[in-house]
This record gives structure tokens, C-alpha cells and sequence, in this order.
């Protein structure tokens, strides 16, 4: 089967969270900052129901094997409204995850592929994501879909 | 008097949506892809709706001589809910413009101030923004007030 024939994406519900957290925390850059324990500390649970009451916001999860199957991927999508280009929506792409053994099957392809669709039905004319420079697989993954860096990414972090 | 004393910055109004247009399209990039014409296409109109009515969007003006004085310089603040980080909110920032006729007075600064304390208002962890890597002198700007040019800003042009 394609990747697209076995991954089946939805939104997620909070019974998901446990495991998109872990897919979160699994991540390379994700590990310092993420705490996958039980029970979830309740900043996740806040923070997935600030997503989830957003009507512009959509938490989503690529299963295996229909809507009821494992979850082996996660992503976030923002709409956003801009006057820019002369008043167009654009879509952010961002938390973009993959659990490490279903890697390399073109799940996180068929995942982008599906994020941009979304993008197109709620009308966006962009569809745009910052990835990590040392992230360099991601980066010419995303290139290889199209996607062009041109922008640089600027981040303050007033948490630091 | 300083650039903070000389500004007041306060959400846009509908009555405010052409001098923002006309600061976009005075913009080097935003020349070839805005419509700066009266009246103004209903497209800006639309899209001025949308954010104002999204709790999660705020269009910002700065205006010289209190609230009701000439508009200078215009922002749009976006505030998202993200799992990642335990659960934290981020405040995304785009359309920065000054008028080019106030240049060098410190106004960009004091607005970038601004809009990186309304994101700690907001409870934001984190203040992101892409400028385009033309931009070299927005790009050193953003640096110099703290922000570190820590990824890739990958866009797709739907539209293109």
C-alpha cells in the first residue's frame, strides 16, 4: 500500500495527546523540552484545549490503518488572516512528527502532501513553516515538496 | 522626545485599513503584490474582518501625536496555542511597516518593544517573525533586538 492508502489523518481528540506529546518528546530537539510522564502535566492538557476551542487552529494526527488505528504522526495547523498580498489567508505548519519506526515509508511526504490540501480548502493562498537549521534532512525534505527558504526564521524566546 | 513618547500604539479600525495598504504597497517587496488603489479592492476589506474578529489576531497601528494622530507604522500580532515547549503559546508577528518618511527615529524599535510585551501579556513564551532574506537590514534589525536567526523560513506560494 502507498503511504497515502495506509495513513488515514483526522483531528485529535484528547485521548490523543498522550501520544502525540510522546511523539513530541521523542524528537532530537524535543527531548530538553518536552515532558512525555504520567500523568500529563496539565500544561499539555491546557494548551490542547486552547487548540482545540481555536477555530482556526487544527491539531491533527496521521493513523495506521483507519481513523481508529495507531497514531504515527502528528502535525498543527494555524490559519491565519493577512492584509498582505493584496488579503489573503495562509496556513503555519508547525510540531511535525513522525514516530522513528514507521520512518522512511513516506508517511511524513503523504502527511505534507495532506497539510497543503487542507491549506487549499480553507482558502490559503501560502503555506509556510520554520524548521531548525540544524535540521537539515527536514529542510531538504520540505524543499523536495516544493517549498523555498527564503525567509529567515527569527525566534525571541522569553522564556530563556 | 523619545520614539516611545512620540508614538501610541493602538488597535487598527476600519477607518485605518487604506493608510495601512498604503504602507504595505509603499514597501520594496509588497510593491508588486498590493493594490494601494481607491477605493480599496474588497479583498483588504474581508480580510481586515477576519482578523478583527479573530480574539487570536491583532492589527496594530502606531500613531505619531496620541491615538488619534497620523498613522506611521502598522503590525499584525498573531497569538498561537502549541503543545510543544509543555504547552505554550507564541505570539507571531508579521506585516512590520514604517512609514518612510519617519525612518531612523527609533520607531521600528519601539514598536517591536511593544509588540514583544504585549506577547508576555498575552503569556506568550516565545515571539517569532520570517523577513525575507533580502531584508538584510530587517534581518540585522530583529537581531540586534535580541532575536536569534535560528531557522529556516520555508514558504509554499499556493497562489504562484
Amino acid at each position: 500500500m502507498s503511504a497515502e492508502q495506509d495513513l488515514t489523518m483526522r483531528r485529535a481528540g484528547r485521548a490523543d495527546l498522550e501520544e502525540i506529546v510522546r511523539l513530541l518528546a521523542e524528537d532530537q530537539l524535543g527531548a530538553t523540552r518536552e515532558r512525555a510522564v504520567s500523568p500529563l502535566p496539565e500544561e499539555y492538557v491546557r494548551a490542547f484545549e486552547g487548540i482545540d476551542a481555536d477555530p482556526n487552529n487544527e491539531l491533527v494526527v496521521a493513523c495506521q490503518g483507519g481513523a481508529a488505528g495507531r497514531v504515527v504522526g502528528c502535525l498543527q495547523l494555524t490559519f491565519i488572516p493577512y492584509l498582505t498580498y493584496a488579503g489573503s489567508w495562509r496556513a503555519l505548519v508547525e510540531g511535525v512528527r513522525v514516530d522513528a519506526s514507521v520512518r522512511s515509508r513516506g508517511y511524513g511526504e503523504a502527511m505534507m502532501r495532506w497539510a497543503v490540501q487542507r491549506a487549499g480548502e480553507r482558502g490559503c493562498r501560502m503555506v509556510q513553516l520554520t524548521s531548525n537549521k540544524a535540521r537539515k534532512d527536514a529542510i531538504r525534505f520540505y524543499e523536495r515538496l516544493g517549498f523555498k527558504a527564503s525567509h529567515e526564521g527569527l525566534k525571541l524566546d522569553l522564556g530563556a
